[in-house]
């Protein structure tokens, strides 16, 4: 399986160079008779796209979607889904002397020693630039997410760097461009990012995401886990480098008695499972948090080698996000939406779409679940 | 593609119940040409297997492997690889009083709503006893990485509930039962486990695992990174609920000049990447740590409710490990090997074996590579 | 995906050499609930097994079957199925004089130089004794498709080399040790294979293969189609050199007013699309041909190499089948059956189980489908 | 895996309606390095594109392929190419009147069972329009396989419809809108079509295939044979009922004496094995032929049924092939490199790319290889 294909039935097959003509991807494995058109794709792009505020990369893109297949007269046929995200604003000068040199932190060298060759333009396929394909597809995934199961799909930030950023509303997140679900400390967090900038340095973020309306039994033991996928997914997200379920690390230090949640007829009275058990959803909220590194593209010099091993100073001058977690948001709403999909339909493969062959027990109301984003 | 397998090209294909007949797996896509033989599956075995110490389940199984097909005169041809162990101590009767009853925090409720149907004996598919076939399998991948590459796979537990084991050395791992690289600290280890045990309760753990000697470049982008590979793998083990890379979280607060590896012609001088940039390995240590969380069968009595959704008390009498984090440092050794021999063979399929149709520039020493399993 | 596993949701995974300790496979994917046992499996493997007359090998193997996990009190538990077949009678001293020659026809030569080893013990893992493997996995199938949707398949012998079998009623296959749909045809069989047997020589045979009450819709365009699907199980079988679906061949000197089939509302008029258009059922009987080649193993001599590139001259004494087509058609229906219940499973998946949402027109009744099982 | 994906190391996922807005793949997993640019590709599309005699459809479309990605400064980057066609001549209105019916032998009533809706333009996802984009992803194939080993992949017609071609040379092929390796025929078969076309009449056609050049060892057994996938590719061709390795359906009247290739030192002595044996290449040609059914879009009329399931005469008035089969040929051809681009990255991820672990017996020189396209 390549590794530009996420997914085993509802699959996105991915393409694109930061400064190549275009990016994009088909979307294939879809339910037939989805209503989808580029209006519920774009409204995901937009939250996404770069230049939205003084805080993310100046680069203009438009990021405009166009469907090339699979939906015919507004439905979707159950064929191919082909999106095709046209770049343009590639100014590759910007990008001009990191031709020959590798910028710390960043994949240039790696890229280089895996191929033999590389695009160097602006990061070329280990761009950031490509996440925007995983918002297109995820915008399909959530919209057919929502309408069959009422399932529903959000992220925010819950770390700036050393600000951390209490849970308030998810009404709030929309309302800021950090995505935080907490209006209150927005003036902290710009300010915080006014002197990041000012100082040509750059931060990491913690995001929380959320699935609330999940059933009881998506997922696959043993190696195809639901919560396995998830991280797979997240940790696929560029510059994650660490993900959670529910307690996460916090599961380290508690005992038996305080992480495994309690169930009653009225449902389950704490979720430090995150929604998941033995890989597979429990029905209540689905809960990942992920760790993003500081941008590796930084105004300031640092040490480095140039292409045939002679030290240099390297210091990046492209246009690029001082905090890469802020864009990430709707991102991680995206993966999440992607997996949660697959393993719907991968569910109904195998067990079928409503269970009529096999009593069930009542299923438990989520009255008891955890309301915030994440357990900690 | 099925749950029950693990890997692209280097497949482990699981099966088996805790208390059925058997349990083994089939592993697919081996290099010809490898000495192996049963002891050298069953040396690793024994690292896992219970009822070695007093700290872990007192279940008497041997784990003996026998090795069905796949191995010619003392060599890999190439062919399917079946690995059988029989299950010796099924105590069904112990699981009696769950079968119609959910234990907070297990897989038992999940299981059944998923399929309608379960084995309850000892967990059934849930076990953590489907691990041993992990460790069976990542002997032969192990072994192969360590002939073919000389890549040395090693890992230990980092802390054991709210006590953290400092990094002292690799050498002081195998000596004592917590596989903790610090023998000063193992009576508090024992004083800590003795008292939990008698307490009834379970707790959790952390544990870093490092592979040394991985060659720079392996690693598929965009969505089948290394890391991403790796987080899937290690959140596919039983009890895990989070997974870093490198810095993990710590990434969160961290500006891009502290995180950013800077490189120079003798290497690079930290290793916050964790040896994968871009998805790629970068020649450097490979780190990865993983939270545990406390066991979910318990003797102390929680709230639960029973098939028909009526309440009820349930506590669990059956052999369990107090702390399951214990023995999960082979298993994560074996996961971390099984996704690096499949991305050994990914990048030898595209790039070719040995490089010699494009220039290279000179690999990097890791003379400056992070010492410590983790850098925290 | 490896070599070794079949099928994309419903898989089977198969191990063992002929002469080695045992064969057998993994199963993953099986709906849940299914009820099934070893005798279940074992009434299909007795239709296979060797030595059930004087026309095929004598080798002495009770095909013994035994389910090591995934069921449980009798039904499916969702879980891998794992099977196992212990080698009763390895007689490998038959052998020892191809280790170092290469049989005219047989796969010897190919493994040796793809591997660099290859265990030639009665052919090892090219041995057609694999094929119980498909047998086994196959019941399970059938048993599935049959209870849910009254899915019948069979398979007859259409030709033993040069003898045309024509067909007369499937209720005359079990009757003789040919699977020859016509009764009247066995004695000029018995006295073919009689006079072939004593010339020391091998024959070629054609099997026909039918699933009757497959639903209209199953298949996935454009490269995974349905017959796409049967040709590669099909080629897959050992000894197999060709497929056809529906008209086959024949088609090539069609006209289109004479291949295309008319439909009315009392169903199709004809069947030479073999159930299969545009790679989707339509709800017609799925009809398949295959060609299996002679058997490369004879008494006679003939001119080959040995290790070294020297001339040498081969014979084989090993007990054979001197047709291997007759033991083919239990293993072609298995295959079809693999083919089929993977296909569900994946409409399932992207279509759901009951259409619901999207109007439906009549189903075609198979009145006027085609009754023969192939349309020469 | 999605069914509108080929292969598993290199593969092609592919997008698109005969009247959408375009259509097109993503090539993963192509060895970087390999230079390649839009006239490469040109070259093969022009060989298989509408309205280059009056024997094919009048369509007119230049099928111009743009390269949105993974190629820069001339080569491969490792990372995914996207090809794009844009369709030009999409005369809509010609099909309306079958948006309720369904062409007798089409796949209009399968897709519409299956999905529930179709885009019926010119038969939408089924149109044979989709073949370009397998031509175009197989002329990078087809250049790294030439470029890296040597292999030539050629192709011809046999037979068009009742007229056999009997092979003179490749060198005719290219010389003649009907891929007939035989200049002398061609009025004949000139005459043929002149006639079929006058009559609305469509006609099947015979297609041969060979690979010289391939190395021994490529192929995975036993279920991913390098003949299953091999069929698999060719049944997956749109309208191809049929497919053979060597002998094919002659294999069946064959002795073993006759049938097995002898092997002397300086080589096979014949080729019945079409280059394949136990599913693993012998060094020899590679030799396949398909089966192509008759056009099922006719302007005679034929009976058919409406959607609301009521009978109606249908005729069909849209421009298509009255022999697909002529234009199958560069298609053919594009699948056997697509196939064997794909084993030749999986053998080298298993086996290694150049083999230095084990010894070799030498190689047999292809000498006595047989030098028609098919043994027949």
């Amino acid at each position: 399986m390549s590794g530009n294909t996420l997914g085993t039935l509802f699959t996105v097959t991915s393409f694109g160079e930061s400064h190549g003509p275009a990016i994009g991807c088909i979307v294939d494995g879809c339910p037939p008779g989805l209503a989808i058109c580029e209006a519920d794709i774009q409204a995901e792009l937009d939250r996404r796209k770069p230049g939205t505020s003084r805080h993310v990369t100046q680069r203009r893109e438009p990021d405009t979607v166009e469907i090339l297949s699979g939906v015919f007269e507004g439905v979707t046929t159950g064929t191919p889904i082909s999106l095709l995200i046209r770049n343009q604003d590639q100014r590759s000068k910007d990008y001009g002397n990191i031709a020959d040199t590798f910028r710390p932190g960043h994949a240039d060298y790696a890229y280089l020693q895996k191929y033999g060759v590389r695009d160097h333009r602006g990061g070329g396929r280990s761009s950031a630039r490509e996440t925007a394909v995983r918002v297109a597809a995820g915008a399909i995934a959530k919209k057919w997410l929502k309408e069959r199961h009422g399932i529903v799909i959000r992220a925010c930030m819950s770390a700036l760097g050393p600000v951390q950023i209490p849970f308030v509303s998810w009404d709030e997140v929309d309302g800021n461009p950090f995505f935080a679900p907490n209006a209150a400390i927005v003036p902290e967090l710009e300010a915080y990012m006014d002197a990041l900038r000012k100082s040509g340095d750059s931060i990491g973020a913690r995001i929380d995401v959320v699935a609330s309306g999940v059933p009881v039994g998506w997922g696959e033991p043993v190696y195809g886990r639901l919560d396995a996928d998830i991280a797979y997914a997240m940790m696929g997200i560029n510059a994650v480098k660490g993900v959670e379920i529910g307690a996460g690390f916090s599961a380290v230090a508690q005992r038996g008695t305080e992480h495994g949640d309690e169930m009653t007829p009225a449902g389950f009275l704490s979720n430090h499972a995150g929604g998941v058990l033995g890989g597979i959803s429990t029905g209540q909220d689905i809960l990942a948090s992920i760790a993003i590194k500081p941008t590796s593209s930084l105004r300031l010099e640092r040490r480095s080698i140039d292409r045939a091993g002679n030290p240099v100073m390297v210091a990046t001058e492209g246009r690029h996000d001082p905090c890469v977690g802020i864009r990430a948001t709707p991102i991680a709403e995206s993966m999440l939406a992607l997996v949660l999909i697959d393993h719907a339909l991968r569910h109904r493969a195998q067990c079928g779409d409503v269970r009529t062959d096999t009593p069930r027990i009542p299923a438990l109301a989520p009255e008891g679940s955890q309301r915030l984003p994440s357990p900690r």
